[in-house]
């Protein structure tokens, strides 16, 4: 008696990874922090992006000396939400991110999205990725703390009924690849969230290809038969 | 005899270097391609700023496999400037760059902006930065070819009377780096325009700083004296 072969399971990541919303994201934290009183380099905003809204304040307020409430972190995020809600039409899925997901679904690649964004602001993107409503999705909503620590990728993996180890996360952020090593899967680097690929492959990437589409062509590269 | 000890003179990019201003240009480029009809990823174009605004648009247009006409390569630019300058007033200097500025000036170390900008853009920064408006500064109106040639940095040097060897190129991308390698000079990457450290390196930087301010802070290691 043999098993049957299996195929790695796949963990996405969203912002960056499948739909192209890292900008309006890094321009919707500036304004917010702006509002606040703190004025920062937009390189570090997009060096953040990814990681937990809370976890992103708190991060750059240490970089700055700025010292805010809890009260007045939590207005910081949800201004920020809401002035990314403002710009969610201006979002499109990244080229190749559609036929990608529906490529793994027709040859039965389990896979599943998992995102430090909140629900409010990452269910309007299945619409763009073509996906049902019902896709699964673990949203920050769901987990005590988001990335870069393990818990979204452990309750994705958790979801599929597949180990960790057997999973593939893709992300375009350092902190994908942080939380996927912390979770003990395999990390799979994106460019198409702006970071550059020596800095997804010092983080431990396994690969890095440019986008969806990219990796769509070299799906054999991670183990994946069809 | 002997003659008095050098330090080397600096030339400056102007864009994600003392400005920050990589953001707004992604996004009035964003909008310009698209109303010509080409949807591209932010990335894609993040990582083309820096370059001549021609050979931007020539870059994309081949990844894109779209074809345009001469006269429309001209519209674009043209929209990308009026929707850049639509954002000026959104854009500050990056933290340290003008103390860095008048630090070189009062300790008589010879500096220049050398940009891939036209002057209509550019020009508008010297006030962020607060210099005159006759601060020395090299566009891409005055040299056949911008960056990555290497002919800016070349004018600016000579503007400055010194040998390009003799100066080292500071900026936030690798077009910069490219070009002062192609000029004879040394690169010095900063962060401040969104690349990461080693892409920068690997282009040839021979120091990579995060921002003016901390480049203001190692001075010495640029062989600085003061």
């Amino acid at each position: 008696m043999t098993e049957p072969r299996k195929s790695p399971a796949f963990l996405f990541d969203l912002d960056g990874t499948l739909v192209d919303s890292v900008y309006q994201h890094v321009v919707a934290w500036r304004e917010a922090l702006r509002e606040a009183g703190i004025d920062l380099s937009v390189w570090r905003i997009h060096r953040r992006i990814g990681m937990s809204g809370g976890l992103l304040v708190q991060a750059l307020l240490s970089e700055t000396g700025v010292e805010l409430s809890e009260d007045e972190v939590k207005q910081v995020q949800s201004r920020h939400a809401e002035l990314y809600a403002e710009q969610i039409r201006t979002i499109a899925a990244l080229p190749g991110a559609s036929a990608l997901l529906a490529h793994l679904t027709r040859t039965g690649v389990p896979w599943i999205i998992a995102t430090s964004g909140r629900s409010a602001g990452a269910r309007p993107m299945l619409a763009k990725l073509e996906l049902p409503d019902d896709t699964p999705m673990i949203t920050r909503d769901e987990v005590r703390w988001a990335k870069p620590d393990p818990d979204l990728f452990m309750s994705a993996a958790q979801r599929l009924g597949v180990e960790p180890a057997g999973a593939m996360v893709v992300g375009d952020s350092i902190w994908d690849i942080l939380a996927a090593r912390r979770a003990g899967s395999i990390g799979v680097g994106l460019l198409s969230g702006g970071y550059g690929r020596e800095e997804l492959e010092r983080a431990g990437a396994f690969r890095v290809y440019e986008d969806p589409a990219a990796m769509l062509g070299h799906l054999h590269e991670l183990g994946v038969r069809t």
